[in-house]
């Protein structure tokens, strides 16, 4: 009795945190997230493709790979499934909806380890390596718009 | 006079690398990244002013630090003093004259510091610490918006 009691005094917390987040910041800080990524998606691919400096991916993987371990699924709210942050929400209803939990799940674990690895690669100095891994990173990104993104 | 040509074909890379982002992009980028460590500073602030967990607020510094380390100087690009990415840009142009150079560097240096600081003490899991650098960290992105941002 008394876990459960704490089990629902648990909830009644995480519900009240969530409470304090609107909707629309919400999905704000998620495309926020998301744009930051991009911006620093762009340039690894810039120096992948140009000439390459080190450092650059080493602070852009960073950035990368600290906004995929920090717990994004937070901003996904309940109500958050459609409204306006910046601009009007791409994600899916779908993403939300409990018969697509383990696929979302396994979508997130492989971007997190992919992020990660991003970040290794990056700490290497090697330009091929470093080539090799966006691409997989970049796919792990796919997985994710493909099936939960509406198209622009 | 090899190299004042070095220079100067660095200085072509530069402005050549500069071009392939437009400012409205350079301008979203900026906006995004910002308002990525804004949700990660209410994390932060949301922790040490109620139930502490160490490991959010370690995630949350991370996202901080990586941003902050992130060399985000690239994205004030020159005809980025105004203009709109997601919204109108709040930047003042003061922030882009040479006469500022060093308040300003003094501004990112300090910011960069504390941000540092921050993901080291959220490490050690000290709630009181965690809460006295994240009023410093704080006041260092005060410095710039009293300065160099217009009020909403």
């Amino acid at each position: 009795m008394k876990k459960l009691m704490l089990a629902l005094v648990g909830v009644t917390l995480a519900a009240s945190a969530a409470a304090q987040m609107k909707p629309e910041e919400a999905i704000k800080f998620r495309q926020s997230a998301y744009a930051t990524m991009a911006w620093n998606m762009h340039r690894i691919k810039d120096n992948v493709e140009g000439k390459y400096n080190k450092d650059e991916v080493i602070k852009a993987a960073n950035v990368i790979q600290s906004i995929a371990n920090s717990g994004m699924g937070a901003l996904y709210l309940p109500g958050t499934d459609k409204g306006k942050g910046w601009v009007e929400t791409r994600v899916k209803p779908e993403l939300f909806k409990a018969e697509n939990k383990e696929k979302v799940g396994k979508i997130a674990t492989d971007f997190n380890r992919e992020a990660n690895e991003m970040a290794k690669v990056a700490a290497t100095g090697d330009a091929a390596a470093t080539k090799a891994q966006f691409e997989k990173l970049g796919g792990s990104c796919k997985a994710c718009h493909d099936d939960f993104r509406t198209k622009e």
